[in-house]
């Protein structure tokens, strides 16, 4: 069956009541409700091409079944979650996984399903069939200037695509790194990865930006050539002004505070995006908001705090994704709870009283501080999450419409229960 | 080329005269060379059949070429090694990767390397083709009794394949826990886990062991069901007498003091066997001593301590083995460093000053406690190693004997460049 | 001022009907209100003598005025917290800080305020004015058996003092351990450490428990004698039926999943006590809730659990106590705080609906356990917390109370504002 | 009694048959002893006023006895050392622990003990007696700009004393964060700290330098305002060429790569100073080289080869300063082994094949770099530091000479067991 609003309709006005009755409690709770409901509408949240098939580890990997064979199903994938959750209306995709032959058929297909083609992804952490040389020592940061420039060239191929399908921004994670004390010159890999990043830099469109992207460890296990925010602040700030920093919520040392960590990208210019997942050991890629809600409630906080500071009110000001691997979830489902949780500790962002805040930071009064932030994140804001899906005609409780309609089945009756997500 | 002792006997008479010196000084700075040099003579230590090809993490993986094929070339490799440093006389089996057929053959093969069959390996962490039901959810902790069954099942099968070849324990590492918050109950999961564990148990020969292995976490990223030390005592404890812990040294919270679990367990006399690497992060599965080595040292001062205390003086009482992962090196020098990271550890425990050390520990005079350690692993014993290697027939420096007679351009001729070892 | 009865009623008269429309549409929600609030209404969380005053650091010390001076003052704050949320009614003593001579007036004066006297303290982790022999290397682990004993007689003579008091449980905390490699012999330190609790258990009343806490490191830096939840199992297992663990939530390494070890604890029916706090980086001894709400919430899901599976269902088979440390707020208004998170995290997971929960485990119905888990996190159940204050006689909203009286300042107007709470 | 010239010459002569024959064959294993033994003579160490003195933890404190009870005595105190080892020639003050009246007297003294003023250390982390305002909510990032304004003054104060001392650098560590979320807005914080330091930087002369010490957490447990290397380059870049980060080996999150900070700190030409001490979980303040003496030849290492790489070759270029805490060790014995650790990581650094490393970085030949570098780390130089010590005058064994000539014993003789020394 094909998921058809009709069914969404009937499921909503099956909540109807209870919601009404729920929003109701809520906006008797909530100052400016309507407000936080028009913003939850606009905001959107990029889904990767990559997320829609199980994930693994170095162990294993347990396949769910009815997995997209090809980009169309995933388009298709996305576009059913944007139907059920009307926040995901946009695709990052991966290269080379992704590379498209029949860009009019695709963009065609995205602009059908309501969906935008976000931030493009590079590749260079892996070697493909027929690669000419590779990237077992790094990529951007090579010894050799011909791997470098293997990388590089891809990296432009990239962009190239992207233009194509409509996208305006390139993310590059780099594994680039080293696993033993001695294997690299710390700052020969660094001045490489500059002027490798420098060359791509060069190729980027007028209106693009470059996304460049931090992580601590993993699947390098002694140093990491982008290791943490201050390096890639670095390199961002030494490219220049489409440069920015990128965050992915699992790519710091244990305990790292990284709500700190966004409001002072936020300062100085330079948070280009985020990569939303949770945590508990390393990059675990578990679902948003899993495992420490209150932590992304936090980091929301300073992304809405900051981004007026800064007048970056506009919703495209940073690229907002998931990633995520689904080890042992339905990935759809997975990625509904993501989007859900994303969602909540956005709306309870927009509702901590920021003047009431602002009189007891001036006054240091932790206790009082404390109290509106707890305010904002105890208070059950998940109405004006469903209210923003039910005006945007999106599903009350989309996990629900997900599994009554058994979506999962279709999906494998007619994809097959082995197939394999191109990627991962 | 196959490598002949006439090979390494030239090596070695190059080096021989520049050893001799090397020895000489030694003798005169340490008490015990000779007694240290029988123990290092007497030390084995067992290589993993999975550790003889290149790993590879969740993003991919970096073959290197010349891989063995089968179990026959993973003796192969092992009696290589055991060739040029004399301490890797034993080899661990991990099923169903390296399932025999040819049991008198393989046998034969080992015993023509002098090699013995140390503990096996079983897997339920992954989904081997055609098995009925999916490890997804766990094996021995599994809800369904019938998960649980065919794990057990699958863990009798190995000690089955053990007796044959005449191993005499199985390593039972349980990947067995949970992603996600509420996904289990612990409490059942644990009781599961014992009943299972104790059919197991009672499958056992008379004369053999079974070792629980802990470990954090990965690949679940929220619980593990034997997560610690702590819980797999419990284990062992409830099963009985021949059951055991195993210390995997990357498999802790970060800053764990292992070498204080090593003398707990010593002192309860369940300390069963190693798997020797190195980590930074987690369990990064890098060459033993590459990162840590005045930790590797620490816990072998442990060991030499505690065992001497308990009388468990013969060598068989704990089963030594490595368990690393050679991503960027090539595995065969990397098993060569790990082995002679561990006879220097084991060298520096050994020539520690015990008597003068208690008498500073009865005082509490902590500057002369440090001073004593710092002392045997200030002190470069890498001759006494060299030496015991001599003694053994093997080679005073390996890596150079396996580099200078390009045995691994020899290994590409023979198997391919492409291949790829039964495993990980 | 003094807070009568008629403050709190004014002010709750003040928010009652807000009050009752929250209850009201919470009781919509929540399936089993009532039953959850008079389990509220039941619960009491211990207040440590040494909570009273203001924390510091090893780098110093910001008092906040109207320290309580005495023994008479503590119990006055304790009286006055219990006053305003009414889940306060006992006091956990710290000898010997809090040695009481009047033992009889000190009785009176806490019946009066409604208190018990819950777990006494000793303390070994520090010398006293005019103590013969120095705890600087240790105490009931000492290499000197003169220390040891005089370790294990203060800590007699502290059941001794609680038994006078009406206590009936012993804590002992040890700092005992070592900073450097080589400082001590890991396993003499254990087996010492046993001998003196031994002598320690020996002394215990019938009716009496111990508890025996553990910590991963401070104030020792290289390794702890009781240091983890399997340490303290070992001890507590070796002592007998009257020797429990003790779990303090800053007492872990990085990330370590401490539900779990709650879970296996009451399993193993050695779950004993709690010291709430929350932290970010190590013992930071925050307020309970304010930085981990969600972890609170999930030790919270274990114990309400793990107490049904067992039986205990009185309220008095677990010691609640909080042990935080307040540099930066004021001492009263934090436990306010403290008490208020805890309750609400109580609530929280009596309202998880443990047939459903039971019934996604048992089919691994991951993304169901994690909706059935968040639910009950989500749904805000602060109003249940209110109405159990409400019912016991205390305030909708403490910290409102506290402020609106000016309490603080009364305080600091009887007691001066340099004053230092004996203790810490 | 004085330690006099003599008695090293006379505790030399009984070591130094031995000593000839291990420096002949040490200068066998090496290349380049003479180079290295001349760097090792003119290397020296600051050692700061406060580590003369037993250290504690927010737990308590445990004399040592003969503790310097001002500053006449704790520059004979380093001038002893100075004496013993030759390399701490050089002492760093702590404002207003150490505020000096007899300016020409003091710089009398430190000449006659052959000792240089190295940075001034500012404190604005405790609140000093009679001082107007709190430092509890920070100093150069309060919310006050009075409180601003009093920690700028005592900064510049601190300079002035300085100058009058002839140091020529200013250090300045901030406990500045907060302990809750919400207690700051991090971007007023960075901002309102940029401001004060600017003020501060206005008032430094020609030839002085700022060092901004970055920490991640204590004595504040949620945020730090100079958190880590990132943040203090934010800091240092936007001041100007005359300020530095500076690095203290205890100051980072679980794992981090602490070498790589310092070689993109030297790439960036901001590197400034160093603590030295050793941790194992989070800033424990142990003795250099006790718990990871290959992490600090790893940093050496990267020292070495930066600076060279910078064409800083003089020593004075980055300064060298002790910061640990002695709490179970005699601080002048614990002070002798740093500076020992210390030396033999430099030496180790500097005996690395830097041709050949540079030779197997060119083509990812991984075993080999760690074979080199292992190759430095594991010969035993320690008789080229003891050589370097015997051409300064100072003593082949100074913790020997110490206990030897009975030093502490004396010391507490003329001062007292229950000394204070001033400051922490």
């Amino acid at each position: 069956m094909k998921l058809e609003n009709y069914h969404i309709e009937s499921h909503n006005s099956e909540l109807l009541a209870r919601h009404e009755q729920r929003l109701s409690f809520v906006k008797s709770e909530v100052a400016d409700a309507e407000y936080i409901i028009q913003k939850l509408v606009d905001f959107q949240i990029a889904i990767p091409s990559w997320a829609l098939g199980t994930g693994g580890t170095r162990f294993g990997r347990f396949s769910s079944g009815g997995e997209p064979r090809n980009i169309e199903e995933k388009i298709e994938d996305i576009g059913l979650l944007h139907k059920l959750n009307g926040s995901s209306g946009a695709i990052s995709l991966h290269i080379p996984w992704d590379t498209v032959e029949n860009t009019a058929g695709i963009k065609a297909l995205a602009a059908q399903n309501g969906l935008k083609f976000d931030a493009m992804n590079s590749n260079t952490f892996q070697d493909q069939q027929g690669q000419a040389l590779s990237y077992k020592f790094g990529s951007l940061q090579h010894v050799d200037k011909a791997v470098r420039q293997q990388s590089i060239n891809h990296n432009i191929e990239v962009i190239r695509q992207g233009v194509e399908l409509g996208s305006n921004a390139l993310t590059v994670w780099l594994a680039d790194g080293s696993c033993f004390p001695g294997q690299l010159n710390f700052r020969n890999a660094f001045q490489n990865t500059l002027e490798s990043l420098t060359e791509i830099y060069a190729a980027l469109p007028a209106d693009w930006k470059v996304f460049v992207e931090y992580k601590a460890f993993e699947p390098n296990f002694y140093s990491t050539t982008v290791g943490d925010w201050g390096q890639s602040l670095l390199y961002t700030s030494k490219l220049g002004p489409k440069a920015f920093t990128l965050v992915d919520l699992g790519h710091h040392l244990p305990n790292a505070n990284i709500e700190q960590i966004v409001a002072l990208l936020l300062m100085e210019g330079k948070l280009g995006g985020f990569h939303f997942n949770d945590s508990k050991y390393g990059d675990d890629d578990l679902t948003a908001g899993s495992m420490k809600p209150y932590q992304l409630f936090l980091i929301f906080n300073e992304l809405v705090e900051g981004m007026d500071a800064r007048g970056m009110i506009h919703k495209d000001d940073v690229a907002w994704m998931i990633d995520a691997s689904h080890n042992v979830k339905d990935p759809l489902e997975d990625l509904l709870q993501s989007v859900e949780a994303i969602m909540i500790a956005y709306a309870q962002a927009l509702s901590v009283d920021r003047k009431a805040l602002q009189e007891a930071q001036a006054v240091s009064d932790v206790v009082r501080c404390q109290e509106i932030l707890q305010q904002a994140f105890r208070t059950d804001l998940r109405a004006l999450v469903a209210e923003a899906r039910l005006r945007a005609g999106a599903a009350l409780a989309p996990v629900e419409v997900f599994r009554k309609y058994q979506i999962r089945a279709e999906l494998i009756k007619n994809r097959g229960n082995k197939t394999v997500a191109t990627g991962l």
